[in-house]
Formats: structure tokens, C-alpha cells, sequence
């Protein structure tokens, strides 16, 4: 009867027993053998990135807005002035934070439904040198569109700008390799890709810019700069760490590395992705992007137009079957989510595709 | 041979199986399922402040120092003047986050080994009517003392000042009843005496001001003013909730109801904090503070004087025997700190004695 439920969202998502099995232990954050366990996770996660030498990696308390805002804060300077290109709702919010905290923020504002266009970005940074640093949305998880990392990264390049990414959802399934791509900052967090549980957030920064970021940051808590040194010297984190969710995630880690890493995991996801494509356009629901850009992540699906259906009652009734949907992000138009990710693969895709169909037919849509 | 070890730690703490093993299930954090445990979780912490209608509770991911900088970014505004109580490490802390994020700061250092004294506080706010509010730290954990909650809120009512109580290490522990005290923001964390596991804390606002709280935050992520409305309007968190660590919490506090409340789990407390005294006394091992400052939280010890002492080689060693205390957190004094806290009593406390004792003897301590 209390079998949990399968989710089908893009984190909090499903992980395996034996990652959350991890977590039935109490460390004492203080202690040698949670340092290293922080030591071994750190450099693990600078693999995942190709890194030879020239990346640090901080860890930080919270979800995954909190890195991105920790990341804007520690990375531009109070004099600086950051391009937010924006093609959804994650990218509207990196911008508003940059904007509280008091960074001079210009939105670049493009379409929903088309990736980032690297030429609508170098006519932006040719048309306002003050411009310092690009804020950019890999995966919009708000759609689920992919945006053009290797291009950005050129131009920034190119402009000599700084390069802030946000990989919160794509960290772990796209690839993201420092030896083709050049950020000062990249940012993902533990409930995601990786297979964690949530709770702490993760952000690479380029070893050439940190000497420049001391006293950036308008918030103790949030300054990775601070968190960076102190752990380099003590090998702890500056404030109580969530042990246990940092545990879960050095055991998500190993499993991500067993699996074949990220071209396995990636691998898996598309597998996942395609099945819901197909599966689902059998039922007629049609995902909202243009095919070729959609993620393996998590695909928006335009709302059924039959009368019947209702979001709510979808959803419920999809729940009550034992698989959780999540809602659309989209202000216009009708849309809902079906993640990819998590410990889940064909079987789960395929339960769920019969489960929706099912429940189409019980609520006579189509 | 994997038995684990028993912190004797202010937090992360050791918690039972079952809180643990409340962290064996994936909420979707957008489901009415998990709105209805967080709804279900304020509530009970409201209840334990005896609330009669007059606070809210925000949840806030991240450590504990995260709620305390986010209570001080949205209770006092931007041309506020915060007058900080400082007798220990914490104090200071709250001093530097305030400072950080531009709030005009006073701290009003006062010696370690005395709580706060409120005549030293009247005449402070006496001299400066510019002063808007007073953050204090209930327990100061640093040392372990008790500072005099009732008084400095009685003076902040009387000179019409906000008051910002850090409680992280006492409530739970020490009354702290909402019909003999006021006080504007009040702070704590999972993974203190409601023996939670950490990754989140929460803060009470006093409804009455919390109008006045809209765009004082420097930053989105700690708008505590911005998470209230939200959570008020959908029952959720804004960004994702560490769902493993709230399930945690909430199974811990069921507990904690279940044992007695705040009455039970202070006489607990008090009980472990006795034996230790009596207990490690025997050996010759005395505590920092005067024993009438001592809270039933966490007790400093003065390091042995014996040429044999080294806290390293100390700690390990009863590492080794399964028990894990803390180091000293004071810059002039050598010292180490016992927990009382976290899901452990007598038979632990006795554990522990024994063990230490066993340890010096082996050390050629005393
Ligand atoms: C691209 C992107 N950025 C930021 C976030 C925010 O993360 P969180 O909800 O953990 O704060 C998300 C969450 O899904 C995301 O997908
Ligand atoms: C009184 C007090 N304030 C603040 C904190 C900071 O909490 P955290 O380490 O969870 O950030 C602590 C932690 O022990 C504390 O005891």
C-alpha cells in the first residue's frame, strides 16, 4: 500500500535506497572523517569537469538559488555589471537577485521556444563595453530548452568578459568539459543530475579570478570566496554542513561514477526522453518546444485541449497511480513537466507512459 | 566493528533511527503531500513557543547562520542600528553579517565569563536613542552560558526597541514562552535540540511587524518577508525545500512532543549536564564557567594542565573508544566542549565518563 511514489520532476527526484540509505548516519561535522569525506566529493566533482588544475570547487548550504545568488555575489564585483540572457523563468530570477543585491544587471530577453542566439549576445556586448560578466542559463529548466554553453563561452572569450553558468539541471547529464568551455563561475547543486538528495549546492570557480573576488559579497553566508579559503585551510566547511545530504550525495557520486558517468547518465536520460516523446505523442500531447531542442532533462508538454482535462484533477489522478507530474512554468500558454532524470529508466518511462494513458481515457481527453 | 560513534557535539547531533529513518522517502516538493508536512511542522514549532496568535514561522534551508542573517536582512531596515550583545564567539558573528550586508552596527562586547549583564544594556540604549533593535544570543554556545533572556526583552519593550533572539542551541531546551517574552525575529535550526539533522532553520516574526518587513533584504535568497507571503499564498517553499531534512525534523519534534515537550527534554538535558559535571569533576576536570552560568547544552572544560595533554591525541583517542566531544572555541584559554544535547541520556553520559577517565589514565593525564 505504501509504496512511494515514482517522480517524474526535475529535483527533489527519485533516488536510489542505497544513496538515501547513506544518510542513516550521524557525522560530527567537526570531525577528520567528514572532512575527508568533503575532500573526496570535492575532487570528484572537479572530474566531472575535466579539471586539470585550474578550478576550485565550493560547496554551499541551501538550494540551488542560493549558489546561483552566492556565485553573482562573490564573482561580480560591486562595480561590475552583469548580461542576463534570458530565455525563461530561471534566468528571470538570476536576474533579480543580481539586481537586489545591488549589481548593475541589463536582461537580454529573447523567446521562449529558440535557444540563446550567440549573435543577438555579441551584438549586446559589442553595443555596452561596461558590460563584465554574462549570466547564462544552461538548461532553462522553466521550458526545458537547451542553451549554447561552447558558443557563449567563445564569445565571452572573445569580449573579455566574465562567464557566469548557471547548470543547475544540465550538471552531470550534458557534458561540461573545462577544457572546452571557460567560465569564472558554474553552478549546480546536490538534488539534480547527480542523483542527491537536495539540500547544499556546488559552484566551480576559475582559479585566475579568485584573488579578485575577496570582498565582493554583501552576505557573510554567501560568500564563497570566504567558504573557499576557510576550507583550503581547515578542510571544513564555515558554517554547520548538512551532513547527512552531503553524504547522500558522496554516495550519488559513487553511483554516478559506477554507472559510466556522465556520457552513461546522459545516455540513460535520452533513453528516458525519447520513450516519453514518443510514447506520449501516441496520446497526442505535444511538447511545446521544437523537438531539437529539447532536453533530456525535462520536456514541457502543451496542455490536452479537450474540455475535460484539468491540471489538477491530471495530476491527482496520475499520483493516485503512483507517478508525480509537475506543472508547467510557463505564464501564456497551458503547459505541464515530465522530468527524465533521477534513478529511473525505461521501466519507470514506460509505467508511466501506460499510467497516462490510462488515466487520459478514464478522463476522456481525446 | 561499524557501531556509530556518539557525538557529544552542539549540532550536528546524534538523533535517533527514527528521525533518521524518516529520511528513506522522496517527497515531491511541489505536492500537497509535503505543503501538509511543513504546514503540520510551523505549526507544532509555533506551538512550542506557545504562540496565541501572534507569530508566524518562516523555514529557511541552509545552517543555522543563514536564518540569523536572513532574520537580521528582513527585520531591520536598511537606516536601522543594530546594538549587538557580545559575550562569546556568536555574538560576534551576528556583529560581522550585520556589518557585511551595510546595517549600521554597535556591539556592546561584554566579558565571557558573565552572561549579559541588562543595566550595562539599559544604559547603552540610554545613551543612544539611534538604536534600533538588539540582537542576542540566548545561549551562547561558544562558552555555553545562559544569557537573561526575560530581562533584555523587558528593557526592549521598555525603550521600544526590536529584539532579534539567536536561539539556535537553546530552544527546544530552555522555556521560551511567547506569553512572557517579545521579541521581533526569533531564530533556531533543525539539528539543535529538536534533534533534527541539519539543513534548515526557521524564524519567528512577530506578526506586528512584519508589514514593515517588505524590501528591507539585501538578498532574494534570505528574504524571509518574500518566503512568508509565498508559503502564506501556496503552502510552499520558494525554492526547493531540503525535503529529506524537513521530514527528518518533523519526525524529530513528534518526538520531542511525545517525550514531554520542552519540560522533558530540559530535564533530560540538565540530568546529562549534571552527570558530566559530578562525573568529570572526579577526575579533576573543571568547567570554564561559574556553575550557575552553565547551561544544560554544552559545558567548556578547562584543557588539563599536565604536560601529557594534547587535545588531538584526547580526541582521537576517545574517538577510538566511540564517543566524539568538541574542541574549545575560546582564543586565550585552552579548553574542549561537551554536548548535552542530541538523542542520548544517562547511559551514554555514563559511557562517556568512563570512558574519558579510562583515556586520561591512558595519557598519564592528572
Ligand atoms: C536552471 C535552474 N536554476 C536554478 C534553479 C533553482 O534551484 P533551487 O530550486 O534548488 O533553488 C533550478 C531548479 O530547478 C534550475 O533548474
Ligand atoms: C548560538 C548559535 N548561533 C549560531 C550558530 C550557527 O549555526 P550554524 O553552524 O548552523 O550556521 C550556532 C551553531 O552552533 C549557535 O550555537
Amino acid at each position: 500500500m505504501d509504496r512511494d511514489n515514482i517522480l517524474l520532476t526535475p529535483g527533489p527526484l527519485t533516488t536510489t535506497l542505497r544513496t538515501k540509505l547513506a544518510m542513516l548516519k550521524d557525522w560530527g561535522s567537526w570531525d577528520s572523517d567528514f572532512n575527508a569525506l568533503t575532500a573526496k566529493l570535492r575532487q570528484q566533482l572537479l572530474d566531472i569537469i575535466n579539471d586539470q588544475g585550474h578550478y576550485v570547487v565550493v560547496p554551499l548550504q541551501g538550494s540551488g538559488t542560493f549558489s546561483v545568488e552566492a556565485a553573482i555575489a562573490t564573482i561580480v564585483p560591486k562595480g561590475g555589471h552583469l548580461l542576463v540572457l534570458d530565455n525563461g523563468a530561471y534566468c528571470k530570477r538570476m536576474a533579480k537577485l543580481s539586481n537586489m543585491m545591488g549589481r548593475k544587471t541589463t536582461i537580454l530577453s529573447q523567446i521562449e521556444q529558440e535557444p540563446i542566439d550567440p549573435d543577438t549576445v555579441k551584438a549586446a556586448l559589442q553595443a555596452d563595453p561596461t558590460i563584465t560578466h554574462v549570466g547564462f542559463i544552461h538548461c532553462e529548466t522553466g521550458t526545458g530548452i537547451i542553451n549554447p554553453l561552447v558558443a557563449i563561452s567563445e564569445l565571452c572569450k572573445a569580449f573579455n568578459v566574465g562567464l557566469i553558468v548557471d547548470a543547475m539541471s544540465s550538471f552531470g547529464a550534458l557534458p561540461i568539459d573545462s577544457q572546452d568551455v571557460t567560465f569564472d563561475a558554474l553552478i549546480s547543486a546536490s538534488g539534480k543530475c547527480l542523483e542527491g538528495v537536495p539540500g547544499m549546492g556546488f559552484v566551480f570557480i576559475r582559479k585566475a579570478i579568485l584573488a579578485k573576488c575577496a570582498n565582493n559579497s554583501h552576505s557573510l553566508v554567501l560568500d564563497l570566496y570566504d567558504q573557499h579559503l576557510y576550507m583550503e585551510r581547515t578542510g571544513q566547511w564555515r558554517f554547520t554542513p548538512p551532513t547527512h545530504v552531503v553524504a547522500a550525495l558522496a554516495e550519488a557520486v559513487q553511483q554516478f561514477i559506477e554507472e559510466g558517468g556522465q556520457v552513461a547518465r546522459l545516455a540513460r536520460y535520452t533513453e528516458n526522453c525519447k520513450m516519453l516523446l514518443d510514447g506520449l505523442s501516441e496520446q497526442g500531447l505535444k511538447p511545446f518546444l521544437n523537438p531539437d531542442y529539447i532536453s533530456p532533462i525535462i520536456i514541457t508538454f502543451l496542455a490536452p485541449t479537450s474540455p475535460n482535462y484539468d491540471f489538477k484533477t491530471f495530476y491527482n489522478d496520475i499520483k493516485s497511480q503512483g507517478f508525480m507530474l509537475y506543472p508547467g512554468k510557463l505564464t501564456d500558454i497551458e503547459t505541464f513537466r515530465i522530468g527524465c532524470i533521477g534513478a529511473i529508466g525505461s521501466k519507470e518511462i514506460r509505467q508511466v507512459v501506460d499510467t497516462i494513458k490510462y488515466c487520459m481515457q478514464k478522463m476522456k481527453i481525446n
